[in-house]
């Protein structure tokens, strides 16, 4: 298997020097997003939901309800698109026309298919759980027959990608750099507040480090 | 106008009672998102590229190069949908299954036209910039005529909307809450680190309130 996602389909055309195409880039972006939106067609029409999503090799792994939408038409093998987006950054040029984002997206083209085999939907819970709070599936409640066979569970395999990625500072007209105006970047990271523990916890139960300490990139 | 935006196209289907229709929800869902995921069809396949957007009254705007696929694309006044999502926290329940997490979430389902007039095309590069950095319009160089030209700027109007919001605690079923598993809400923000002024500034100018006191939602 390649480890250059990069297609036709995927090449990234606006500001091309900002496309990347190698899988491990493409991966460290999928594993630090918490969200992905999943793009799909109904009667013609696009439709862009947000959803969790995790990584296991080369396979995204999507879920839900089995009532939903969205995975009852994707099921069907149909074309999808999944895009992660992580911002890092407001960038402030001088000129208004040069003001960006420092982020690092990726896109995903291809068809899901549903997965059917009781140990892979099992691995890929874990893998959801783990992708959210790394650490948290040993202490969960793993899911029972019951709850497996309601939850449907989609993999696209992540064949044709590509990556997008701004950084670094704002990059003004050459005759706006003697302007009198505070140009940067203001760098934007996802920080956890203090944790908001469940009124209906049994006594004794500690707070666990994976909590304590959670971070995201 | 109305200020229910629900259709049979908006309408939440799995977990109803998430859903929210009215007008104010929608509108402070995408005030406080600095990027949105913008959805549409080529060739019958779709497509999702995340954008920075704005709202001026009711109708929602995005821009880009004129050579972008996606504002070419949508020029034409084909069927778009545009779905922004805040992450507000990761809901940890004792259970695996009931894992989620706190989210407000918009989409908006329409065609977009593009803005030919200069002065709205004007009203909307400030309002682009207010959106990311309140405060930061009367500062930063207005756009020239060629960027103005440059510049395609789309307008999609929010009339086809739904949002979809979970709140509060993780629920799980009756029989797990006695189990010895910490549960709760880890919340999440989007939080400005350290500004990075940029290596070419002018000597003496001073960092705005509007950076160091940045703050989203």
């Amino acid at each position: 298997m390649t480890d250059i996602l990069q297609t036709e389909r995927t090449t990234v055309r606006r500001l091309a020097k900002r496309g990347a195409y190698d899988r491990d880039t493409i991966h460290r972006i999928l594993d630090e997003a918490l969200i992905c939106h999943v793009g799909f067609v109904v009667d013609g029409a696009p439709v862009v939901i947000p959803t969790i999503h995790t990584r296991v090799g080369d396979t995204l792994y999507f879920h839900g309800s089995a009532a939903s939408r969205m995975l009852r038409t994707l099921r069907n093998g149909v074309d999808a698109c999944v895009t992660v987006t992580l911002l890092d950054g407001l960038v402030l040029a001088r000129s208004a026309f040069h003001h960006s984002m420092n982020y690092r997206s990726a896109v995903i083209i291809g068809k899901a298919r549903e997965v059917l085999e009781v140990e892979e939907k099992l691995r890929v819970f874990d893998a959801l759980v783990e992708h959210v709070a790394p650490g948290r599936s040993k202490d969960a409640r793993p899911p029972n027959d019951r709850e497996v066979r309601q939850t449907l569970v989609l993999a696209l395999p992540i064949e044709e990608a590509s990556a997008k990625i701004r950084t670094g500072g704002p990059i003004d007209d050459d005759e706006d750099y003697a302007m009198k105006i505070w140009a940067g970047v203001l760098p934007l990271r996802l920080v956890p507040q203090s944790p908001l523990p469940d009124e209906r916890m049994s006594a004794g139960v500690e707070i666990p480090r994976y909590v304590v300490e959670y971070r995201r990139g």
